[in-house]
């Protein structure tokens, strides 16, 4: 794959974030459905999240939801996980796909917005 | 790391999808490996999908794969996965490293095309 | 989302690696935030991996780590990762994020370095 050929395939949004609770993903899973923010919203097995705090190394059971969008949804994605999220500090991080296949970017498209 | 050493390292592709059954998503994995599509293939602990279906939020199991594979072989990855997939739709999702370990990289290219 | 907000936005790089055992992988996560090297180190529930050796397709458990630290951090990640991994050839991918949560990414800058 050229560099140039991946610049203009179609691309969609990889983001991520992570709860504490089963229930709480899928309440945001069904929020950013109901607000065609995503098109489609997975919920993984749940993670062990390690990170410091106060200087001590912490251990925390997660669930991580991994939400595929459109390019022209992230600012929209961003706020409303915000909005939604029950962290003051949530992790939303967001990557863009360098090749898709382009019936499922067209679908993605279509569930958003 | 600057922009300039993160666009001349080796670099790999990620590409994620999903398939409904366990046993789906091991037969994929086995075909590409011995297509040399893919220099491998990770199979999920089963994940939950929320998307929605004439305007009803639907939530199935699925089982995600993430498949690498050198930059190289996106193209016949994407055909591949295409003729083997199950759905009519398939997310086929490619994410494209900024930075690899050398090595890796280089088992990554042995075992592809 | 266009190319330009993309390209300022702030970002964090979000690195893939697998180890074969759960007590592997936390001593990893452990030394890595210890070392400042890593802002947060998730550890997933086991997957199956699937690759070729010697001309044979062979599957075996594995754990996936997936850990989040800022850019300037890339090349301590990769050596550090190199000296702690039990593999010979370790798998260490790294992908950038296009976007992300400004108070998100401020927090993994502080965390790191």
């Amino acid at each position: 794959m050229s560099d140039e050929t991946m610049t203009d395939a179609p691309s969609v949004l990889v983001c991520w974030t992570t709860v504490s609770e089963q229930e709480q993903a899928r309440a945001i899973a069904q929020a950013l459905l109901e607000r065609r923010v995503a098109a489609c919203v997975q919920i993984d097995a749940p993670i062990e999240s390690h990170y410091c705090w106060d200087g001590r190394v912490c251990c925390e059971t997660e669930v991580r939801l991994v939400i595929k969008t459109s390019v022209g949804q992230a600012a929209r994605l961003k706020e409303t996980l915000r909005a939604l999220h029950p962290y003051e500090v949530p992790q939303i991080v967001m990557l863009r796909s360098v090749d898709v296949d382009r019936e499922y970017a067209r679908w993605v498209d279509e569930q958003t917005g």
